[in-house]
C-alpha cells in the first residue's frame, strides 16, 4: 500500500478508525460533555453521576479510570470530610470536547432522522 | 423534568445518546462512508469486504444487515451469475453521511491528539 491511497485511511489505525473506537464507549463522550458544558471543567463523582441518568456507579467509576488512563482527565483526592474525588479535563481532554459537541449537535438538529431510523443496531449487542 | 431543562438533553432517549448509539457499532459508519465516499452510494457485498480492512464477512453480513433493518441501506439480489448482493444507501442512509464525515475530518486533522491518547479505552472490551 503506497502512502496516499484511498487505502491509506483505511489502515486498521487510522484517525478516523481511532477517534470512533474512542467514542465507542458511549460514556466517555457523555463524561466528556457533560464536564465541559455543565461543570466547567471539574467535577466530583457524585455530581457526575447526577448529570448522567442511566449510569451506574461502576460504570461511571471504571469510564472516569478508563479516561484518566488515557489522559483525558486527571483524578484528585480532597481531603475533606467525608473524603470527595474530583475530576478535572487536562488540555488533551478539552480537544476532544470539539468533537464530540459536533456530533451532538448533529443529532439535536436532526432527531427527526433519527426517529425514523427502524430498529436501533446496537439493541441487539445485549 | 420540566421540557427544556437541562436534564431533557440527557434523557435516555435524547438526540445526542441515539446518534453515540448508532456510531457505537463502529462498522455502521465505516460502511455508510465507504459506500458514499468510494462506491456512489451503491456497491456489491466482495467490493465492500475489499474497502474495509479488518472486517471479516461475517461481521459485514451482520452490520448491512442491521443497518438494512434500520432503514440506512437497501439490499438487491441481482440475477447474474455468479449470483451478486448489491447494498445501496436509501435517503436516510444519506443524511448520516453528514455526521460521519464530520467526525472522520476531525480525526484526520487532529491525528495528533488521538497519538497522545495513553491508552485505547476500548482495548480493554475484547
Amino acid at each position: 500500500m503506497q502512502p496516499g491511497s484511498p487505502e491509506a485511511d483505511w489502515r486498521e489505525d487510522c484517525a478516523p478508525r481511532r477517534v470512533l473506537a474512542l467514542f465507542a464507549t458511549k460514556w466517555t463522550s457523555m463524561v466528556l460533555h457533560t464536564l465541559h458544558a455543565r461543570h466547567a471543567g471539574r467535577a466530583r463523582t457524585g455530581a457526575l453521576l447526577r448529570s448522567l441518568p442511566g449510569i451506574s456507579k461502576k460504570m461511571l467509576t471504571q469510564t472516569l479510570r478508563e479516561m484518566e488512563d488515557s489522559g483525558l482527565l486527571t483524578r484528585e483526592v480532597q481531603s475533606v470530610v467525608p473524603p470527595a474525588v474530583e475530576y478535572a479535563l487536562t488540555a488533551l481532554g478539552r480537544r476532544f470536547v470539539e468533537p464530540v459537541e459536533m456530533l451532538y449537535a448533529w443529532g439535536r438538529d436532526n432527531a427527526d432522522a433519527l426517529d425514523a431510523i427502524g430498529s436501533r443496531p446496537t439493541a441487539r449487542r445485549g
